[in-house]
């Protein structure tokens, strides 16, 4: 079969999710109203935050699934779901609630960042896309802020496509890059689709296809003059390159009034090279002609080589961005927090030997704390519909420290969660991708502290609790472990 | 938009294809005719070989790629393409040959396992598309390879659907990783669209759902009375799942004549729990019952779990294997090594100081040589049509020690290239994906020595050349650093 232009978002799920929804369509609880928290124990690469990308596709996907009576055959012919099942899949729509943070949102280990309450099987159907989603859009957007940090506001593009984990990863893995902070992509379809800025100019194999490298940048020269950038190391940078990039600039830009705008190195040192082609450009009058490098580049070989003094403008940045090469997995979970019962949820728990994966039960409301210059101090859970009253001092726990017995004084608080879906439609338009762009940066700007932004072990952004919120975790856990003791 | 269901692979490229493209056209060179050769230059995890792998989608796109009048529509807005160019764009259809190793063929560093040979145009604009897919699917299938191998036999499924990048790198990884050998998948779109085995039984929030664990597990055997797999890690494995698992063997599965097929552990000392658990069941009877595994699993921990004697049945490996996390970029590149001038080709080569960047240039044919018992001792670079006669001693040379002045006696010659697509349309059709994976087992059993397999400093491939071919390239070489120098 053929998967070119098509295919079937719907069925990208682990087959758990549908033995489990077949298990509870034959035991009877379809119906049965549960929530299910999405959240992350640890950020990529050792850092303070990371940056929550993906909604926008989630809730797509959400709007649309349905199994198409192809599907259905699939199913059936696995031989172990029940017709009434089956039946029920043939005409399944997404009606559940989802509640989220804004894309491009700071978000922190252990706390929520969406959460779907929606009927048993509604929930778990939608579990592997929502991660999927999620778990790789996150993963590049917050290792591409690494790097545009890293860059000190130099450009960087996406120059990853060939090295992504196939085309998807390419095309949203560029969306979400430039959620990050990158300033375009070489990716045509992430161009086409999100509206990225695309650029890119010529391969080594224009330089060998016409054999005379002069030649090649003299026709390219003339096909593009206004934006001639031209690759200088097929052959040798400094011996052959750059006196052929200047010759071009001279002969045949200059005297119909155009510059040379660019030469891009792509191998060798690039701290060395770049300075020496400065030096050269510069002693030639090319004052303006950009220097654009290339070549396994990430937030750690990006420093390296600016604390070397290389004369840099501009980064394209492929495999170590699209692949995330450093730590390749972002590790977000979907855990079942409640279950409606006689019309109130009651939070579920699972404990652990170890404390950091308990998880935080009951629904929840999820609070960015801000001090009175408005910087991002702590985030707190509280019960739904708890009323957190900032205008006197408010106690709150550390649940690392209960014993700390702080307050936050002359502070305010943002409520973190939207609902974006509500029975199974969207409730609102979405931000473009540019508004997605700029809120993270704002965030990052202004409200998060730079010290929980440095590479070196950054500060760890505090996740606290109401009071109401952490003896209401507390009795939930000595409940359970008494159940299992007992 | 929306992105469900449909989407538009043939955007899926470098912008630098288009406006390398554009240039051809303008400068008169979009009908030279040319080849470019695919390989890669080291092996994923300093591992001895790697897996061919994505043949059948590069085949797929070629075939159907094509611009609609919205991607024309996106070309123009850029501004830098010519009309000609544009309406050259709109009725393009990709018209080259593509030779290629059949899909799954043991390949190593430097070889060629693609050529294509075509238009100058035709063959630039396909270079994303096909790198991308060989990247993606060959690193996934060699790493699937090693977990296999590392698994001795014993039954392991990809679990990694949601930590993958994004959707096609679940479901075509999905492929590469059947193809390098594992037994099935979790992920449905990949059962559904290649056939592969689906398996999956439970996630935590089932047992979750019920709270109590018996319950859980006694609501599962009663739905899948013939496959129950239990999830035994919720709350604790030794004191609660494992007491629960065999009490639903006892009071529920045994009385109707049925079975526990399986428990599963998800976390903890995966070795210490396994033994225990192992002891626990056979003591109970259920002996018959297999320990299945899973939790960050790769060959490392694979290999480690067993050399300390865990009692482990199957491995469900997730985020290593999807993503190949300890090293998740396969580095194939695509560099042009002949251009036809007057009927003939000819050969192209890329200099560089480091001598393993020096291409190996102009059309060619590979060979793996064999000797009298069928392994595979070395492959071979021979001029295009150069007569290879095998029936006496052949001399070949070693490029990285020429002067060794071996000969290749005994032996046989096996030609992997393959014409797969002559002007545009596939030449034949292609191997179902269980051929594909038993041809990768049946070279991995008979023909790869164990040497080239195991992962400490596995025995390096020979690539030698017949001497008409490297004479041909240190011919090449002397004249183009002459002329660089000159």
């Amino acid at each position: 079969m053929t998967q070119f232009d098509k295919r079937n978002i719907s069925m990208m799920m682990d087959f758990y999710e549908m033995t489990m929804a077949n298990g509870y369509f034959e035991t009877g609880g379809e119906k049965a109203r549960v929530a299910f928290d999405v959240f992350y124990r640890r950020n990529p690469d050792g850092g303070g935050f990371s940056i929550f990308a993906g909604l926008a596709q989630i809730i797509d996907y959400v709007e649309n699934m349905h199994f198409s009576a192809e599907d259905v055959e699939y199913f059936r012919a696995q031989n172990i779901f029940s017709e009434g099942f089956l039946n029920y899949i043939a005409n399944f729509k997404f009606h559940g609630d989802i509640y989220a943070f804004p894309e491009g949102t700071i978000m922190y280990p252990n706390e929520p960042f969406m959460t779907v309450i929606a009927d048993l099987i509604d929930a778990q159907l939608i579990e592997t896309a929502i991660l999927t989603q999620v778990n790789h859009q996150s993963l590049i957007a917050t290792k591409a802020r690494r790097i545009v940090r890293a860059a000190e506001g130099r450009f960087v593009s996406d120059f990853g496509a060939r090295r992504a984990h196939n085309m998807d990863a390419a095309t949203l893995g560029a969306r979400a890059a430039f959620i990050g902070g990158v300033n375009g992509t070489a990716t045509v379809s992430a161009g086409q689709t999100f509206g990225i800025p695309v650029n890119g100019t010529m391969a080594h194999s224009w330089v060998m296809y016409f054999r005379d490298e002069f030649e090649a940048f003299r026709r390219y020269a003339e096909v593009y003059p206004k934006n001639t950038t031209l690759l200088i190391d097929t052959y040798d940078v400094i011996h052959s390159g750059v006196p052929n990039a200047i010759r071009v600039a001279k002969e045949v830009l200059e005297p119909a009034g155009n510059r040379l705008r660019g030469v891009r190195i792509d191998s060798g040192d690039l701290a060395y090279l770049s300075k020496r082609v400065r030096k050269m450009l510069d002693d030639a009058g090319l004052n303006d002609c950009k220097i654009i490098v290339s070549n396994s580049l990430d937030e750690f070989t990006i420093t390296s080589l600016l604390s070397q003094g290389a004369a840099i403008d501009s980064f394209g940045v492929g495999e170590r961005l699209i692949t995330a090469k450093s730590e390749p997995v972002f590790g977000a979970v979907y855990k079942i927090v409640a279950v409606e019962e006689g019309g109130t949820f009651t939070p579920r728990i699972k404990v652990s030997e170890n404390v950091e994966k308990i998880t935080n039960p009951g629904l929840k409301d999820v609070y960015r704390i801000y001090d009175a210059d408005g910087h991002a101090v702590a985030d707190m859970l509280a019960l739904i519909g708890e009323k957190i009253d900032l205008s006197q001092p408010f106690r709150y726990i550390d649940p690392v420290k209960p014993w700390k017995q702080r307050a936050f004084a002359n502070c305010t608080a943002r409520k973190l969660f939207r609902l974006y879906v509500k029975d199974g439609r969207r409730t609102e338009n979405l931000p473009t991708l540019n508004e997605i762009r700029e809120y993270v940066r704002q965030q990052l700007d202004n409200e998060i502290w730079q010290e929980e932004q440095r590479f070196e072990n950054p500060h760890r952004h505090y996740l606290d609790m109401s009071p109401n919120y952490y003896e209401m975790k507390m009795n939930l856990l000595y409940k359970t472990r008494s159940q299992m003791n007992g």
